[in-house]
């Protein structure tokens, strides 16, 4: 295949036609063009852009690499969420159990942590035993027997995503909003879904920060989906701070069992409500967000949500004792209560420095080949706006020894700051909906900007 | 090393460091930085461009990955002469042993065809037994005893480059000026020089056909030079139809030759004179134009040069008996007079595709293992705006077969146009001298323009 004439055309602004986008992606999936021609390709797509039918063609080649979900003549519809990432974000381990539990069948294929952010991977792999490596028979098999499995993407999805990704990582490729949005839709069109709602992170602990690149990337992803035959909508929610108060991948597994309980963090339970509703409104099984919500909160308050992931768990190798007792999960070795230096209000809490030395405590990975300690991480009781009183506690350190405890604690200490008042209101949790027919503010934006 | 960081900011707009380009380039050069990422970065470089002190710290980083010339303690003044590309463009193989017929050093490296259009080591290597891979303990020698030594970058030679140049061919990043800038001056700077001289094409046949993009590179070039202690001016001239009436390496260099024994076309001695003058004077051995011109002319109607020439072929083992007899030059099987269509007015004869048609009849390379047919091309008698009657032979096609005459009877039908009146006027041959004082226009631009 010769390149060079496509990857000068991108360059100069031009458009690639679909066929040529199924080509090259079918001929760098099997090895036939070199890293080096499409990462120049890649940086030529950040710089131009895509165009709608670029992006669709694109999208398809990716899908078509790989095999998919299929669901022929099973009626049940099938709904996943995917988030954008952040910190604090166990968003699914709630949220899939607990739709599954209201009839809605949820393929979940998830992603490991990146960067500052973390993965419902790796907090699933918390749970001791719990298998995330499921084949698309054994996913298929699960969900239609228990409503929903929850499963990483396997060699057999999307391999040219794999391969991409894998590129743009070590290119500085991954900040385009075309690739981005093609990336997530290869895999999340291949779930087999009837609808799919997004999460898509804004501010500070995002990827891409600015309220403007969130919706961009939301309408992006919403015109892929709806073109492809499965509805989409978006939420904008905050990440401006952490969301829920564990960070860490066996804290925030912790923190999801204890949501399943009744006894979710107000800000998660929020975010996982608004989610749910569109959940549950795409699938059809309620008219109007109200009957939507009240079908969740009674799923959870019955109990049968925290029963579904016990039956999710069992199904995928993992100890369910869990649910009843999460003392089963990983212990920290050390831990260490952080108390608020000084009386004052909470005016930030930094989520990128959170997530970063989650990740400097081994609670991440900083190669690939790097095994997470899923025991490390914060627990962090304090929201921007909170007062607090010098020598509270505010927060816990949960660390492998005590090096990993006094990079926590210094952390805790810059990321925590502390003021005499709110300077800057934080964001709207759930700010604003996105769908086919538009953009719709929910939130009222902090200081009467528009833009954040 | 870690490149992504270094990719990020390019790609950002930002500027790397001096340190940080010097310690990537001996990086990439040792293999520690992968060709995926340096493809990435030079795709940035293309987007973003290069600050001069970027550009002065990777030319210095690609200079200093290798060997160069040195002439320390010989006073004898050293001017080379290089050229963007052209259709046509022997120049050098006149002016090379003209100027040092004149007492000026001319260590000359050169390059091969590339693309369209052709190079000075592929027409020398039409001379039986020339030898162009010289080391440079060999040029420098051959230097101080002839004046002049015609060779390759080879290995020694800034070793960055052509590993750079090799990934930017295939990676649709030869088209940024700072790198070809840095490219040209790694090399030519590399020659040990007291002064160089720039022909830079513009018109449809130069790689960057416009005035301005020519003028930026003249620029950028003299003040990469001036920096490092090199004298530098630039002419522009016209690369709007080809120099000369030869196209095809044996028939260029026998063009050459006839112009060395005083039978050169116009045009070709227009551009070789304008040159030299610039070489005389930069070299100091006249202080006046006029007075370098009639040097010059001197030097050639004495058959001096010839001389010089049959001295440089003699001692790099080619056989200098071509110079008296260019029949020893290697004769195409098959050759085919083109007659005029029709009575009119040539309105052009276009350089890139006389060009490609050369390396299609297998003149150049289309792959980088190709050997080249040294007695394949065209001698095209007539130039835009000559009046040419029905049937008037026009040109000579020199081929290897009657498919090969096919091919350039086709070609000569598409390139030269004929019409009643000539509709734009061709390009100045010699429209601009560029030095660190500015920019002098020398030719009335065609329609009053001032921009090509």
């Amino acid at each position: 295949m010769f390149v060079v004439p496509l990857i000068e055309r991108k360059r100069d602004g031009g458009t690639l036609t679909p066929e040529e986008w199924s080509a090259l992606i079918a001929a760098y999936t099997a090895g036939e063009v070199p890293d080096y021609q499409m990462s120049a390709l890649l940086m030529a797509v950040l710089w131009r852009g895509l165009e709608r039918a670029e992006l669709a063609a694109l999208t398809d080649a990716m899908l078509a690499s790989g095999s998919r979900l299929t669901f022929d003549g099973w009626d049940t519809r099938r709904v996943d969420k995917h988030s954008t990432g952040g910190v604090g974000d166990k968003v699914s381990l709630v949220l899939a159990p607990l739709v599954a539990a209201c009839g809605v069948a949820v393929p979940m294929i998830s992603g490991r942590g990146l960067g500052h952010t973390g993965g419902t991977l790796d907090k699933l792999e918390a749970i001791p035993g719990f298998r995330t490596g499921l084949t698309l028979a054994e996913a298929k098999s699960q969900v239609q027997q228990l409503g929903c499995a929850m499963l990483g993407q396997s060699p057999e999805v999307a391999p040219a995503d794999r391969k991409l990704y894998a590129l743009r990582d070590v290119t500085a490729t991954v900040e385009a909003i075309p690739l981005i949005a093609a990336s997530i839709m290869s895999k999340k069109l291949a779930e087999g879904l009837t609808a799919l709602v997004l999460d898509v992170k804004r501010g500070s602990g995002a990827f891409l920060p600015s309220l403007d690149q969130g919706l961009e990337l939301a309408q992006t992803m919403i015109a892929l989906g709806e073109d492809r035959g499965c509805s989409t909508v978006a939420l904008l929610t905050a990440m401006d701070r952490p969301l829920g108060r564990a960070c860490g991948n066996g804290l925030e597994t912790e923190e999801a069992i204890m949501a399943l309980r009744g006894e979710g963090p107000p800000d998660l339970m929020e975010v996982t409500y608004a989610l749910g509703v569109e959940m549950l409104l795409a699938a059809g099984v309620e008219k109007s967000s109200a009957k939507a919500r009240t079908k969740l909160e009674n799923a959870l308050g019955s109990g049968l949500a925290a029963e579904k992931f016990e039956r999710i768990i069992e199904a995928q190798g993992g100890n369910p004792a869990i649910v009843e007792d999460p003392a089963v999960l990983p212990q920290a070795q050390a831990v260490e209560i952080f108390e608020a230096p000084e009386t004052g209000v909470v005016t930030r809490v930094d989520p990128r420095l959170i997530g970063r030395t989650v990740v400097a405590m081994g609670g991440g990975r900083q190669r690939v080949e790097d095994t997470i300690d899923p025991a490390v991480g914060f627990v962090i009781t304090v929201k921007p706006g909170d007062k607090i009183v010098a020598g509270e506690p505010i927060a816990s350190v949960y660390a492998r020894d005590a090096a990993g405890i006094s990079l926590g604690c210094q952390a805790l200490a810059d990321a925590i700051t502390i003021g005499d008042r709110l300077r800057e209101k934080p964001l709207p949790l759930v700010s604003h909906r996105v769908s086919n027919a538009g953009v719709e503010p929910l939130g009222r934006e902090p200081g009467g900007r528009r833009k954040g």
